[in-house]
């Protein structure tokens, strides 16, 4: 049967579409999650137009064979691993930009089109696609609507949801369906868009997005400051998001992150430091007056050392230590990053609590994270080819994800289930709303043929 | 049977949250909807709890009664309208505001409390609460959470939606659901909040919502400007939304509203007045600057006249046409308001179309709008106690949906479907998309209990 199915899409798709060679397969099994079992594909399948999803779907419903698609694989989930026996759907040559409108401030773009090309290419045109996940250089916008990515800017701007305004999405049955809207607003109707927004592939095949643009922004200017406790880096980051003042960027590196970063590169942060705020502002002309009421908030709340960039390229340096996290992290052992979103008003609760986590667990936790969001990453580390300590560190990361829930936060603020938290996501939903979901995905996809066993196990 | 039914909800709810009375029940059979039938409602219901709503849709299960959710009947399309044999549950008991939070910048309401008591709720302690439905000194929260409502702020601050984070919901099960968070970010799961929102009732009960809260703006400035086209008047708007300026308030009168207006109360606006822009600027310290580039670019645009005003007062002042629409269309006849929602690009097409409309039908349609989101309001006003021109009118309004959705918008920008425009629904959304709201629906209403015959028939 297998090699029927294969003939079908190559038949389909033609030849070329078509892979079946063991190291190509190989080397699309997993995306860039930890610890997420990826089974053995039957086919890979590189469709260049909304017709030839349409067709590849229709196949696997009619053998019953499941379908995983991929955009760049930078996913941290799971959610785009390979299923035994299924159809990997890649959708790298459906990269183009179909338009970008000054007038309508829409970009409509194929799913595989990466996030940096498109920002790049409406910035020429004035315009600016704010989403921004930390791998923008690489992944797709298909695979950030998968995921709902967030990133640095979502504190003022929002996250990949926020600039979605429709979608074209193959369902299961390869029958396809417009969602939203080109017009800025509407409310024909239920609001699919989100719905699939952030479904990770289980509800439909992303084929073509509309998404917003806005006028672009100035160049940000930035201030950074250093403090003693996490109390004061929390309060200051309060007191900014209090102010209205909107920054762009609003990022915290808890001790252990910025010990880590000081002993990968001297940045001069005193061996004491109990937190680092880095913040941005993109007014243009009032971005000065912004950054040096953000550092007086900052010396307000005790901040022991505030810096503030009066250029482009001061703000670049200032930014330097919050780019420095992931190489700083790096040699240090294994890293598990984790992604807990809690309400502002928790968030020295839950540094403390992860410390205590750490100490138990006998592993490091450093604290980087999106604090105006209250959006952390905990980043539990341990050593390599050590069992004992991954088993420690596999728990400690369970705990931190508890640990958001009792207060009041989620497993995921923005990086998503896939397979990694499918168990955590039961205790977030409790059983009426896992029941509800269980639903939906029945009403989407019956035969349950896209991306089975993620999110919902 | 009937009798049963009562003797059950007023054993669950208590004798006085049930009500029979005959004037009351009339009373409740209608929204503010025009054109939309409603039938006799058996009973009203006015729990107080979410464990009374839950009694009550548990009863209306067993007995396969369907349940129509009522704010404060403000709504245009008849979703809350009564249907034949109904229970009525009115959430008008259910209006505390549970908790402000200024630190989480969250308020969490009951659905019954009225969007203006929110508003100056928050605002007392610094906080802003951007949805600003025209009827948000009546309109309940659950309402505006049941049709997504819009207002003037939209242009910058979004639709209600974008302020939802987290519902409870009572489904027809009378199960009890939480949706969403009340941390600023997260992605676990399916994004049931969305889905909730804006479905006019017929998924579930809203009995409490986690809303977002922003620091207040300081007071708004306004620029007005008269142009002698639509052209001219929509060009202007376009080069605002270009500008990077983001207006808190961009809203546009085409010229048979500008001179309804004009004849209702002098404006000082000419015979030949073409169309009027009026934008706000709530930018503080530099609403000044921005409110006097807004009227530089409306000059730019060929303005016959600008003003712009330099403090609250005058802002008032210039903004006083645009709330003068309602009662100067009021005396000229029956009004039927549309709310098409195109994008930007297509808005002179769509107000030129609408003009050959209104000669075609012999009726008379002004065109107010939120011009900065190409969500318009075509209004078709008509004689009174004619039925020849009343017909006339009816195909008119069909006709500016039909032309909405043909210059790619949308049937409704922030009314919402009901019963009102349903039958355009199917034409806007196409079979398959249909189908997947229905089968929507199934999942979350198996028995088709809540709202049934609104938005979808």
């Amino acid at each position: 049967m297998s090699d029927i199915l294969v003939a079908r899409l190559r038949s389909a798709l033609g030849d070329n579409a078509v892979v079946e060679d063991a190291d190509v397969l190989e080397s699309h099994r997993n995306d860039h999650a930890t610890f997420c079992a990826a089974g053995v594909p039957r086919v890979l399948v590189r469709p260049s137009t909304t017709a030839e999803v349409s067709a590849v779907m229709k196949v696997a419903s009619e053998f019953g064979v499941p379908v995983v698609a991929q955009g760049a694989r930078t996913g941290l989930s799971g959610a785009a691993n390979a299923i035994d026996g299924c159809i990997l759907l890649s959708t790298a040559r459906m990269n183009r930009i179909l338009e970008i409108s000054a007038e309508d401030q829409v970009a409509v773009v194929q799913p595989g089109v990466v996030n940096a090309e498109l920002s790049r290419a409406v910035l020429e045109q004035g315009l600016f696609y704010p989403p921004d996940p930390s791998s923008w250089e690489m992944s797709t916008l298909g695979g950030n609507i998968a995921t709902n990515a967030g990133g640095l800017c979502c504190v003022k701007y929002g996250v990949t949801a926020d600039f979605v305004r429709g979608l074209e999405v193959v369902l299961a049955s390869g029958e396809i369906v417009r969602t939203g809207r080109r017009a800025a607003k509407g409310v024909a109707g239920y609001d699919l868009t989100r719905l699939i927004v952030g479904s990770e592939g289980t509800l439909g095949v992303v084929t073509e997005a509309t998404l917003t643009l806005q006028p672009a922004p100035e160049a940000a200017l930035t201030a950074a400051a250093t403090f003693l406790s996490i109390e004061d880096g929390v309060a200051a980051a309060a007191a900014v998001m209090a102010s209205g003042l909107r920054p762009s960027l609003l990022e915290f590196l808890d001790g252990p992150t910025a010990r880590a970063i000081q002993n990968y590169r001297d940045m001069g942060l005193p061996a004491d430091v109990g937190s680092l705020l880095i913040a941005q502002s993109d007014r243009g002309p009032r971005a000065a007056e912004d950054v040096a009421q953000i550092a007086a908030i900052c010396t307000a709340h005790g901040a022991v050392e505030v810096a503030e960039a009066s250029d482009a390229e001061e703000s670049r340096m200032l930014l330097e230590a919050r780019r420095l996290v992931n190489p700083a992290l790096e040699p240090l052992g294994v890293t598990l990053v984790d992604d807990v979103s809690v309400p502002r008003s928790k968030l020295v609760a839950l540094l403390r609590g992860i410390a205590e986590i750490a100490t138990k667990y006998d592993v490091l936790i450093c604290c980087p994270g999106h604090v105006g969001d209250g959006n952390m990453h905990p980043t539990v580390i341990f050593e390599r080819d050590n069992p004992a300590a991954q088993e420690r560190a596999l728990e400690a990361f369970g705990a931190v994800m508890e640990l958001g829930l009792a207060l009041g936060g989620t497993i995921t603020g923005e990086h998503g289930v896939g397979l990694l938290k499918a168990r955590w996501l039961e205790d977030e939903l409790g059983p009426v709303s896992l029941d509800l979901h269980r639903r939906i995905k029945q009403a989407f996809d019956p035969a349950g043929l896209l991306n089975p066993g993620k999110v919902l196990r």
